[in-house]
């Protein structure tokens, strides 16, 4: 299959970030060239104006391809998917109207109901280490309790279905890669583990080339 | 423009909940006709064994639409106006593949930015009173100093453009109108009032027929 390569990307963002690697994973999956241009958070460099100019709400990743700049992740990877449709692996099954809709609605529940629960526990464990301040195992208690919730939920529908959105890899699940990346790696893995089905689907979606391939970027505390 | 009345959609929630009046406008949008199926969420019908035979999620609305159960409100407004492209507004732009990307930016922009500070607002005003509980004026302070750094962005952005995603309404501004109609009806409208572009675009969404017959609906404390 043909690389995208006419006109390479340029995805403003470091590897190791949750938001940043999102977008890398669906680019590999997509097969699409793109140029990596690196961004200090630790520097603040996501606060000063030349990223303002790019995203007001100075967050990454920031996609630039050509005249077009676009920002939040999400966004960003269900444009990547949709426009190049033509290399890879279909994410969105636009197709098939029915299995699109699914996607998107277990894109939404990513969204609203596991990141809200997972991301402040990674926070903990990586974030507040780095600024000195111990991680407050209260926070984790309370939000490894919501998420256990909305696992127990993915735990009955990956009973039968094998990923989220119906019997193929999509966005929907593509996006919980990153913050379970993360999670996998801290003594809060046992969420995910002592669920069978879910344990299962994590092992099938992290194992995917692209998503290997994105894994080797994330490495907390490197840029 | 002939409307869409050959299989009536179920729609179920109350019309007075943020997510399913969100979904309410835009099926009002594309002019499709729906029934609109009552949830007591006061007697914790949405907790209830059917309800969540629809929704694992416990959540309004859910849309049915023969035998495809949608939920989350954003997914299925999507949904609606992708699947009825031939009536009523164009709200995605999937015609043009830049402009529907920039949709999709400020829908996340939305999801990510503008509900997380406005929801908490809204809830202080109109949940905790129902609960018999007075509002929390610090919890208000704080999301309105976060919602205040959010439309000061928004007030930059549409002093170039008409709208969000561009000189054209799409979901974008759409899925805003819900929380807005409460919040303007409380004190802490003046966050809107006093940033003359997005007054200006509040009173220029919230006008057009759709969000009029939508708001109808949205009487707090009827169901």
């Amino acid at each position: 299959m043909q690389r995208n390569t006419i006109m390479a990307l340029k995805l403003h963002g470091p590897a190791m970030s949750t938001s940043t690697s999102l977008v890398i994973t669906c680019l590999h999956e997509k097969e699409v060239d793109f140029e990596l241009v690196p961004v200090d958070l630790f520097a603040g460099e996501h606060k000063q104006p030349h990223f303002l100019a790019k995203n007001p709400f100075g967050q990454v990743p920031v996609l630039e391809d050509g005249d077009l700049t676009l920002f939040e992740s999400r966004a960003i990877s269900t444009y990547v998917a949709e426009k190049f449709k033509e290399t890879g692996y279909d994410l969105t099954r636009q197709q098939n109207l029915q299995e699109a809709a699914l996607v998107k609605v277990w894109m939404e529940v990513e969204s609203q109901q596991f990141c809200p629960a997972i991301a402040p526990i990674v926070y903990q464990f990586y974030v507040d280490p780095l600024k000195g301040v111990s991680p407050d195992q209260a926070m984790i208690d309370v939000n490894l309790e919501k998420l256990g919730k909305v696992l127990d939920i993915y735990e009955a529908r990956l009973s039968s279905t094998k990923y989220l959105a119906g019997d193929f890899y999509s966005l929907a699940d593509l996006h919980h890669i990153p913050y379970t990346h993360y999670l996998m790696k801290t003594p809060a893995a046992s969420v995910i583990n002592e669920r069978p089905h879910v344990k299962a689907w994590w092992e099938d979606i992290s194992s995917r080339p692209a998503s290997k391939k994105t894994a080797e970027g994330m490495t907390f505390g490197e840029k």
